[in-house]
């Protein structure tokens, strides 16, 4: 038992858990694609910890720009300029779509969220807010309640003003759909009358997941996202993509609304954008949005926006993953490695009832009985979870699914050997079929 | 014209601010009490950024443990324990009362107040919040629906469940009080009769800055914060004490509410606990409060809760600050050198309405009219603000104020080059004075 451990059981309050009933691995240190624990076991790190460090651990030039920046000037208040924050929004701003200058720092991505939401209701003077049942946007007020996971429930302020809808998932599909083309066009007639019924004159924006991550990973059918932004301009709604999860890297283009060639009005960020070394989130703003703002102060703000070290190592970060071709790896390996591979244990267990994913960017659904796609339970889920941890991998799991999300940098042979773990945990599952 | 302040124009959204009329001040530099313009121009900064670097500019005890840290683990996802968040979370939760032994690791103090609201409306199964009109508490939706000032009205959601009452504040007194005994029984009984029209059993929490910051720096009379306590006994109601600002050696104490011997349920803090050279801010939990969350699920989270970068510059901090008697030094040229200091300033200036502070935590009321006490205008106030800034300091300026809230760590001559410098700007508040 390590002091880091016993300190953390006296004085550490965690995330979403009952503080008595968890035990958590001690993290002691990490490279690439892997972590160790106080007892020096590896893991090969499937998860990217909360599904952000798309650089890996530890690269050596983010490092070194953290470093360096420290040594040269930690921080500064947001009213001031800087040279760091300066060049980490030219370079977001350039790998958004044309028409989006702008971009307001935030520390996360719950934050990012909160003033895309604000800027959508006094850009249009509208306060209701359409989000998805299935998606996750963050932790604070505003951000939980257009949350539509479990998580929200209860933190849900009946009065908040957000509307729940249910987008498109093939899989599980709430429309009945028997395919694509079925699913997407039924999703846009359902929020249709969704915006039909709440009134369009009403509505201030609607916020997506460009692919919905927590929720388990379900990219949006073709035609789906640009009928959004067809709804969203027939009735002068703001569409906010959030690109919390999906973007930098994850979904094998720097921004994962890239694939779908949408431009929303809006696009939140965070995690991937630095790879988490340090807290950074934000908003890219359209133009049209952007000049509401010109003349009209924004109101709202807080003390860490545009931090200098954040902002250096979203820099380092971009310009590493540019220059050694991360995104393009996460691509490759998706299509490559990943994919394959994966729809090879699905071939192999009873109990993978779907694949799905792009990039490094994939989701296994677990079901005791693939006909009524029954999901395995919580505690049958963490079967196979102890199975991987086991056996050194270190999986994302939610629900009834494993999420498969690497380092964007992984190689070949890693995402190998994590299948294969992943291939005997499985067993565990597959106990559970009917 | 640098590039830092063109890129600055062409892509970075600020805060609080109608973006085309701003025209933001580079830093590029900071050393101790000093910062630097792209110019290299020094100005001895009497701001600390947004009252937060405690600590000066890049300290090197900070900077030296943000680089080794940077070196060993930038990062870990919040649900693995860690080294440096432990002793982090140990540290802070030593310096508050006895009877708070648990720390929730957020980015910043807007996320601070939301969970620890979130807490107390769990904690006690009810929704209303009450606060202070002459209050901030942050930029996320709980957060500014608490705030009391004026960057609440464009967020304000009237069905939040936030309820504004009047503290106490002697020299503008909502009381008709003529002494600080009578503003502090009438402030009580004033918040009794706001409890009991709310109805004592709606109310989860009283949400209070121990010593109100941005809106003017007033600290509670004798007797109010044990009167607040006293009333949130008699109706279970949750006490949270928002140290965001005040804290960490700002008041001459670790915490501001050690100087009025009054123990709260929840303390909010973000700012000084690492002098925002990372973005750091959390909550420390009383032991009845945190053990409401033992087998229940705490619903509430975020990524980069308790980041490791972050909290060992937060360990650096706080251990530097103990080793150079960082506290008492603030303790001690408030005492000795800005309190008498700004004293005389008072008399010298006839725009100088009031004096307030303690520690390195003071605000001067400018004033047009010391009869009446109406107060400088903006335009006005910048006349003195430009003064002050072509002389070579940066102040701190809110509505008709001027705060002087250097770091802890400034010298006494320091101290009284800044002095000096305002007593020459203040000429410029004098010639508005009727
Ligand atoms: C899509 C999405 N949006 C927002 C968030 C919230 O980000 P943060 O935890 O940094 O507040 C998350 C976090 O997982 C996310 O996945
Ligand atoms: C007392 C107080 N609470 C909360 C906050 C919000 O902190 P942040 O800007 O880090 O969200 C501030 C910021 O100035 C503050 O002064």
């Amino acid at each position: 038992m390590s002091t880091a451990y016993e300190l953390d059981r006296q004085h550490v309050f965690h995330s979403w858990s009952a503080q008595a009933e968890i035990s958590p691995m001690v993290i002691s240190a990490a490279r690439g694609s892997y972590v160790w624990d106080d007892e020096d076991r590896r893991y090969l790190d499937f998860s990217s910890q909360l599904v952000f460090t798309n650089i890996g651990h530890q690269h050596p030039r983010v490092v070194a720009a953290i470093q360096e920046q420290a040594g040269r000037l930690c921080t500064v208040a947001p009213q001031f300029a800087n040279a760091e924050r300066s060049r980490a929004a030219e370079l977001i701003a350039g790998l958004a779509p044309d028409g989006f200058e702008k971009v307001f720092f935030t520390n996360g991505g719950a934050d990012a969220n909160e003033h895309a939401i604000r800027m959508a209701r006094l850009h249009t003077g509208r306060h209701k807010v359409l989000s998805a049942y299935r998606s996750y946007h963050g932790g604070t007020e505003t951000a939980i309640n257009v949350t539509g996971d479990p998580r929200r429930w209860p933190n849900d302020t009946a009065t908040s003003g957000t509307v729940h809808f249910f987008g498109p998932f093939l899989y599980r599909s709430e429309f009945h759909s028997t395919s694509e083309e079925e699913e997407s066009e039924r999703a846009l007639a359902h929020l249709r009358r969704t915006i039909e019924a709440e009134g369009p004159a009403t509505i201030a924006a609607i916020i997506l997941e460009s692919i919905p991550g927590t929720a388990g990973i379900f990219a949006p059918p073709p035609g789906y996202l640009a009928g959004v932004r067809a709804l969203c301009d027939e009735h002068g709604i703001v569409m906010v993509l959030d690109e919390v999860m999906a973007g930098f890297g994850r979904a094998g283009a720097w921004f994962a609304l890239d694939l779908f060639g949408v431009v929303p009005d809006l696009i939140t960020f965070a995690k991937g954008v630095n790879s988490g070394y340090v807290p950074l989130g934000g908003v890219v703003i359209s133009d049209r949005i952007a000049a509401t703002f010109d003349h009209r102060p924004y109101p709202g703000g807080l003390t860490y926006s545009g931090h200098p070290l954040a902002c250096a190592a979203a820099v380092a970060t971009i310009e590493t993953m540019r220059d050694e071709g991360i995104v393009e790896n996460a691509a490759r390996l998706g299509r490559d490695v990943l994919g394959p591979g994966l729809a090879e244990l699905a071939e192999r267990h009873p109990c993978v009832g779907d694949v799905r994913g792009v990039g490094a960017f994939w989701a296994l659904d677990l079901v005791t009985d693939p006909g009524s796609k029954a999901m395995l339970s919580p505690a049958q889920l963490a079967d196979v979870v102890s199975a991987a941890k086991g056996s050194g991998l270190l999986p994302f799991a939610n629900t009834n699914r494993i999420h498969v999300v690497p380092p964007c940098t992984m190689s070949d042979d890693e995402a190998r050997e994590g299948l294969a773990i992943l291939d005997e945990a499985l067993k565990a599952g597959d106990a559970h079929v009917a």
